[in-house]
């Protein structure tokens, strides 16, 4: 599919990320405006709020777009979810007899705030980047029993905290917890000393459902798709994490990008799962190619100093796709519901260069990564903004999805001297 | 303190869970009304929303009691949490001028359907009973590891799923999983084998946190207790929770009973925690007592057979309070939410009899626990009713919880064919 063009001049680029192909959902402010929805093109936002009042954009009874989220888009299914495209496409599109009406809609990026995209109801993570889970397994518990027996057979994954998941350009603080060291007599409370990044790719849920549904289902369930990092504090967990899984470790910030890039803008780029060591069970089986080809980049910028790229991957390296995740989820019951966001764990290639943590870069503390401006990490130093990068690559066109970045403040004193 | 009378006849017995000195808060409806809150008083209801339409109860701007959550009040903070109670008091109270004016307000309980009491922003479930982790730690790992090592100096929990929380009498159908026993070479997918209950307590957070709190400021944002069941699949969990903890295992559901016992209601009851074995630090140490001395029941009914009791403990037998877990769940920095539901762990105590899940109850299906009925358990069977039971003994009264109950349907034939 080449790119199609639009009468927004800034859209119709080989570089730009938000071309007419991709129309991400987001949620903006200006200067003395209300948070409500908006669609990106081209370095423009569209604002759908006044689209809608304006009788252009005329999907349900109520209004869906003057609130700080897409949920009440999402929950009118995807025959609307469809609709919507389809009239966004015939708005924006050259020769559109709609633009006189639609040009004074729309708001410099520019001059925009973004906020997160939608309200996250629950938030799970996975661990289902086999690369990611050999290097930490082998770290962890030597390179013989890397991968746990479980994982070739079902998509890892533990329950998040969703009131920590926060949109990019948030800052995060450095946190405090308990921690002992393989040395130590007994554990101490103190700032983080090992904290790290995840690179990974989160799936909005999209559709309710109520007890087991099948990866078919799963993939039709999904709304669209975030960049996410999933910040962790690897001395805290390394002490807390037998044998209930990561909790605090995990609870300080999960930042995602602003724009939910949905399905049908990634469709072009579906690509298969990797060839799998052991046949999966019937209601885990591939169904079709669900994971996509998707080019993603680490970078890491000291305080005013210039970005380095530490990381560069791609989302077809997970063994496992979100719809398999997703139906994994629901094989005992659990209700899902929209706004529901899953994590796919981390995303490293096989090559070093192409592992998606600083764990894994610097293979846990003894391979300090290099960065250009001379210094060296381990893990994240006070200051530093780390950015996640990420663009499927078209004829003739990108789909992008804006930068994930978050800059880390030094931890509080004492959280408990007040 | 002894029993406090009331005009309302039912509530004036040492036997009746909800005298005047409980006035818990519970959701509820009759044939044809909507679902609204309510308040337990003997055998009967005080409709809140008829209260505060009638000018009775009037504590904020805005409505707070027509809607099926007590999320809108718990928003209020805790000076507005006591002057409810000290109103209600005075409304309900032997001698009471309102009298006339409540009494036409009141429904009878027997003619109410109870609805889940509050809207679940996000579950936690902790581990935090010694006797259930040395008891598990024994049978996975030995008695000599029996306890993590980290165990004695955190509370370790994990983050479950919400959207799985149900109210008391909602039937819990038995799920499907992956499974893989010592002796299987591959695992398959099939209904679960080893369906458990995990008798705990539920602490309802009522007040938002923003960053590390306070155990005493984790105490003074604690709104109330339930009874809580934490529906275990032992074989799922077995074949999935390493390294990341338990996932399908936990979300088939989480039943809680419907009646929010307010903090002020079990003060009387107030008990330390046991003797620490490590000191604790700072950050988690006791600082009054957190713990509460109530008396938990577990009866197991096979279908239209009465029930037997089958474990009899206490909540005093916590090594960590609830106070203490949402202090620890604060300190990597994540905010906490109204309507946040913190489960304790399993309740166990010394003794054989007073194991709060079947595991320990039949030592992993080795001891099979005799029913009244000549039957016997090691795991839950299709049309079991278990049910939790739980009140504190006072002067002459008596603060129940009302019972938590589940009756175990049968798996689905296969969920993928449909």
């Amino acid at each position: 599919m080449p790119l199609k063009t639009s009468w927004v001049a800034t859209a119709n680029s080989a570089e730009t990320p938000f071309p007419l192909n991709n129309l991400p959902y987001g949620v903006f402010s200006t200067d003395g405006t209300e948070a409500r929805c908006g669609v990106a093109i081209g370095d423009m936002i569209l604002d759908m709020a006044a689209a809608e009042e304006s009788g252009l954009i005329a999907l349900a009874d109520d209004p869906l777009f003057d609130v700080p989220y897409w949920n009440d888009l999402m929950a009118q299914g995807p025959a609307v979810w469809a609709a919507l495209r389809e009239r966004l496409t015939a708005l924006l599109e050259e020769g559109s007899e709609a633009r006189e009406t639609v040009e004074p809609l729309l708001v410099p990026m520019a001059q925009a705030t973004l906020h997160m995209p939608f309200m996250v109801s629950e938030y799970t993570d996975f661990y289902a980047g086999r690369h990611h889970a050999t290097n930490i397994g082998t770290m962890f518990r030597g390179a013989e029993n890397a991968l746990p027996p479980n994982w070739l057979h079902i998509p890892i994954g533990y329950n998040g905290r969703a009131s920590s998941v926060v949109v990019s350009d948030t800052p995060v603080r450095r946190p405090w917890g308990q921690l002992k060291g393989p040395n130590d007599d007994k554990p101490r409370f103190a700032p983080c000393a090992r904290f790290d990044l995840e690179l990974e790719m989160g799936a909005i849920v999209g559709v309710d459902s109520d007890g087991p549904i099948t990866v078919q289902e799963a993939d039709n369930n999904i709304f669209g798709y975030v960049l996410l990092n999933d910040w962790s504090a690897r001395d805290i967990q390394a002490w807390e994490y037998q044998p209930l899984g990561p909790f605090q470790a995990k609870a300080t910030a999960t930042t995602i990008s602003p724009w939910i890039v949905t399905k049908p803008a990634l469709d072009p780029f579906r690509v298969d799962a990797p060839a799998r060591e052991f046949e999966l069970l019937d209601h885990l089986k591939d169904v079709g190619p669900m994971l996509y080809d998707i080019d993603l980049e680490v970078t890491l910028a000291p305080d005013g100093k210039p970005a380095t790229t530490i990381a560069r991957t791609n989302y077809k390296e997970m063994y496992y796709s979100s719809a398999q995740q997703l139906a994994h989820h629901t094989t005992a019951g659990s209700p899902m519901n929209v706004g529901d966001l899953l994590g796919s764990g981390t995303i490293s290639g096989p090559e070093k260069t192409q592992r998606g943590s600083l764990i894994e870069l610097s293979w846990g503390g003894k391979e300090p990564v290099q960065l250009d401006t001379g210094e060296t990490r381990n893990f994240l130093e006070d200051g530093d903004t780390l950015t996640l990068h990420g663009s499927a690559r078209g004829d003739g066109y990108t789909i992008g999805f804006g930068p994930c970045a978050g800059k880390i403040l030094p931890a509080l004193d004492d959280p408990y001297k007040r």
